[in-house]
């Protein structure tokens, strides 16, 4: 905990105030050289891969034995919290040390990995480094800049040899995520952790209503084609559908924009997203289906020109179900009821699970805020993580 | 109609492909030189006042009489139509002409005056020239920029003289409006003209709503406070408060938008406009108390923050009860029916009733479409509300 919060401020901070972190910004270098240090001490040895993760390696009784992964991400989004990320990171430090400390060495290796970008907070790209690392990353998927206009290129990395960041997965043998939850689940049920089952399934969708513009003091309200209060009963239909399933499915809007956006003037077109999420591929598409057919009745209804595009279709991303069952014993090994939850947002894990088995932690972070300076972890829940992982790291040794 | 097409094109438009005639700008003064031809033809002498307006005067029997003002506005917002402002002039100088070549005085003289900013299409303000004629301009209200942050004073008037354009209340007799309907009902109705009973009251509220930003993935619909959801049930109560008063009453929600903005996030916050209008004050009042009540209650039942700023509260400008019994005589001896409506809309007649008697009569446009390209009035109403504006010049010559 100490240590996320000393990476929240300045050098390891690109923000006055507030805690940015970027990929291969100067607070992003800074932070790696205090990480690596803190590797170092833990009894690793460090090194920087080819899409500028930093990676700690623990040797396991044999030299070149396989390695259990454990990482997270080191970039935040900007005016971010100290713990999205870093605490995974160093959870995975704290365990380690602890066997370097009592002369421990497990049959497999473990590597530390600090992710370079999860949050795709500068480049417009998410999670970047570990599909370099998991092997899915398309050489085109390069070319770009950030906001400023500097190039991935001309960032500090080598593109031309960025890909050989993949690891071979025959030297890997799972990947495990101790992750803050960033939602109030477990703090609802005064829970500090929770096994993750997987990341959920994701839809979204972009949405735009046309009507007509009008005068706003010269049209009548029998006579309007009004695409904001269509877009109003459809937002609503949204949040009516995904109330009445009481499972883990959630929709929300979060973007809306009404054109031409004057207050004299009718709204004549509306655009906003849909987002849908369930652990449950098939709950998501069911929803998915409800709330399309109830908007395209609203739009009916109201004379109003529906189009529907679909933005993204990420399947569910299950994390293996042995070393579930895993977790769970290492939970009640640190006298903690055992509780499985799934990951609405998306992590680094989802996309490692192309490469190997995946494995998350959940911790309990207050008010379920991230995302935001406020967010705040107890420090015994990391306590308490810290157990889970050690006992996770015993009996993976029994079972790999 | 055949000069108001003639303006409506470049370099009476500085819009490539569309209309944009700005207070001021090379368009506006281009247009201001043919439209001083104009009135000159109808037999009038021309000037430009101190606000730029251009004003065409037609003397009465006797030299020195007061004047009825026949007007419009010469401006026109972006990417507008050819009729909204220019008709009203036209007409006027139509009228004129008509007595000119008659040989015909009244015994008051004729101006007709082609205001020169009514939409505020160019600098921060609206109604500009037209309160600097009728007076009720304060002098720091001259001191702005328009978007490309070139001053009121250096866009070719003289900011120092400028209120010396206000009127001597006693030569003024009335002001006399045509303008297009920009609303759907005499079209609704199949009538070619109406009379103005007066300028609807306007109510104009900011809100705001504070929920609790949260990431769309990982909060549970149960326990969010969501702004944007609560938002759209305020803008259906909005919608459903504004039908159930079967007046002239309207209430729209032009602008809205929902922070942080991001499809994965669920708005924290929502900002959006309310602007509420009749004929009736007292309508206006009540409807907008029922609003006020109805946001409010679902803002508590849905753990929303609530603030309601008030931004403007327009009375209504009610036109001269004789002018609207002399317009309608005048609309029965041209062979239609008699229909009084009040206007949605703004114009300058509302603000000239601080100076005189007004008076106002709306022309037929297709489909209520005004401030678009495709705002369109048959040449044939266009001849009705001619026949009528002599009718309303005779009787006005009687009665004055």
């Amino acid at each position: 905990m100490a240590r996320c919060d000393a990476l929240g401020v300045a050098p390891y901070s690109d923000m006055e105030g507030g805690l940015y972190r970027g990929y291969l910004a100067p607070a992003y270098t800074a932070a790696q050289v205090v990480l690596a240090g803190w590797m170092e001490e833990a009894g690793m040895t460090v090194r920087r891969d080819a899409a500028a993760n930093l990676i700690g390696r623990y040797d396991g009784s044999t030299v070149d034995a396989p390695a259990l992964l454990i990482g997270s991400h080191l970039d935040s989004v900007r005016d971010g919290g100290r713990y999205d990320g870093p605490l995974g990171i160093m959870l995975g430090i704290e365990a380690v040390s602890a066997l370097h400390a009592a002369g421990r060495r497990r049959p497999y290796a473990i590597e530390v990995i600090a992710f370079g970008d999860e949050e795709g907070s500068r480049f417009p790209a998410a999670m970047l480094t570990s599909r370099a690392v998991a092997g899915t990353l398309a050489p085109d998927a390069l070319d770009m800049a950030d906001g400023a206009g500097v190039a991935l290129a001309d960032a500090g990395v080598d593109v031309s040899d960025y890909l050989s960041a993949a690891r071979a997965p025959d030297s890997t043998l799972a990947y495990l995520e101790a992750h803050i939850e960033q939602g109030p689940l477990l703090e609802a049920e005064g829970l500090a952790v929770g096994t993750v089952t997987g990341i959920a399934a994701q839809l979204r969708y972009q949405l735009r209503v046309d009507g007509t513009a009008g005068h706003a003091g010269t049209s009548s309200m029998t006579l309007r084609r009004d695409a904001l209060t269509g877009a109003a009963e459809m937002m609503l239909a949204i949040e009516r559908i995904a109330r009445a399933d009481a499972s883990d499915l959630v929709a929300t809007v979060g973007r809306i924009e009404a054109l031409p956006g004057a207050p004299n003037v009718i709204p004549g077109a509306v655009t906003f997203s849909i987002d849908v999420r369930s652990g449950d591929e098939a709950r998501r598409d069911r929803a998915a289906g409800d709330i399309l057919e109830a908007v395209a009745a609203i739009a009916e209804e109201r004379g109003l020109h529906l189009t529907v595009e679909r933005i993204h279709d990420l399947p569910a991303s299950p994390c293996d179900r042995a070393l579930m069952d895993l977790m769970d014993a290492a939970l009640v090994e640190a006298g903690q009821p055992v509780r499985r939850l799934v990951s609405g947002a998306g992590h680094d894990a989802m996309v490692m699970a192309a490469l190997c088995p995946t494995a998350m932690l959940f911790i309990r972070c207050k008010g379920g805020v991230s995302h935001n300076p406020a967010e705040h972890v107890d420090p015994a829940d990391a306590d308490i993580a810290l157990r889970v992982m050690l006992g996770f790291i015993d009996r993976f040794g029994k079972t790999a």
